[in-house]
């Protein structure tokens, strides 16, 4: 059986990261979805061990001191993590598995597994961003100046991925991922077994 | 605008290249197809101009010395070229273009067009590509065990290639190509334009 796919979706604040995350797992519920902790408080509607586990700063430095993260990046003063347990027992298994992480913390998790499937979210246009930006929190215009570069900033890692998606919608953004998945599947890299098993092990021309 | 995707589709004789271009040509009529010269007779149905353009062997001939091919090969004493009249002209306007191309032709192109997408064709089994085989012609056992041979060192050439696709079902690979379509129109390469208007040019946080 071939392993399955790291599909790790991330970019930046307010790009809609979370919403896309939860319309893939509703169409692909075969899809293993590994939950991030953090130390921020939870925001309305969100339960512990859905959204995200949600822990004490001392929780979470007990977690880091015993190498419990694939990732953790503190953003806005809160710590985010990525629980690495069952992630690549589950990969292993032949299981498909979906990160969203943020900006800082996908660059981690790129070093550390290189095959993995990267994809980057971007705002339909920096106006759009700025609207969703402010939606989300009463900001003072320093802070929310403050955090549209920084939005700017997160967006250039963009470069760094192997696919961007422009979330004008979540069905487009969504219709795009489930390609981008499929399309991985069928990479020559995760299919060397077909290969081998129709031509026999190191049966290669050379041109 | 950005330049449009350069898709081709190879695979062993008898992978059932042909129908599978036909029918994402049908589903999607937007795609130019660019149609392939041969030597060969048409067989029962083929059209001149439609599947490919019947030229003789002084005709081909004389394409090579006027420089008017991609990639040429010779396949079982018959010649098969791309013309490359066209091609670049509708990549340059933004259109993707199909080819389909046999084992040895592709390799050439690939060489030629690096950011071109590489897709091989891949039968369920080598029994189901010897009963395609057997029903194209009336093949000799000793012609039928050389086809088979030479099917699978052009199997093995697979691993070339950015993507296989199994032709299990015309409907399941031509889905899998339409996936591949859409994810490689979202790869990064391909979309530096936007991130540059997201963020300014030269706006590159390096971590």
């Amino acid at each position: 059986m071939s392993k399955g796919l790291l599909i790790l979706i991330s970019g930046a604040s307010g790009t809609g990261k979370g919403t896309v995350c939860k319309k893939i797992l509703a169409d692909m519920p075969e899809i293993f979805y590994s939950i991030s902790a953090t130390t921020r408080q939870p925001r309305t509607g969100e339960t512990d061990g859905v959204e995200y586990f949600f822990i004490t700063h001392e929780e979470f430095k007990k977690w880091i001191a015993e190498d419990k993260f694939l990732e953790y990046a503190e953003v806005y003063g809160n710590f985010y993590g990525t629980p690495l347990n069952k992630i690549e027992e589950r990969l292993n298994r032949g299981e498909n598995v979906l990160l969203e992480i943020d900006t800082q913390g996908a660059l981690n998790v790129m070093k550390k597994i290189p095959d993995g499937v990267y994809i980057f979210l971007l705002p339909p246009s920096l106006e759009e961003l700025e609207k969703r930006i402010k939606i989300r929190g009463s900001e003072s215009p320093e802070s929310l100046k403050r955090r549209i570069n920084s939005a700017k900033a997160e967006i250039s890692l963009g470069r760094k991925y192997q696919y961007v998606v422009v979330n004008d919608s979540v069905e487009n953004a969504v219709e795009k991922i489930k390609s981008i998945i499929s399309a991985e599947i069928c990479r020559v890299s995760r299919n060397k077994k077909i290969l081998d098993e129709l031509t026999g092990e190191d049966f290669l021309i050379e041109n």
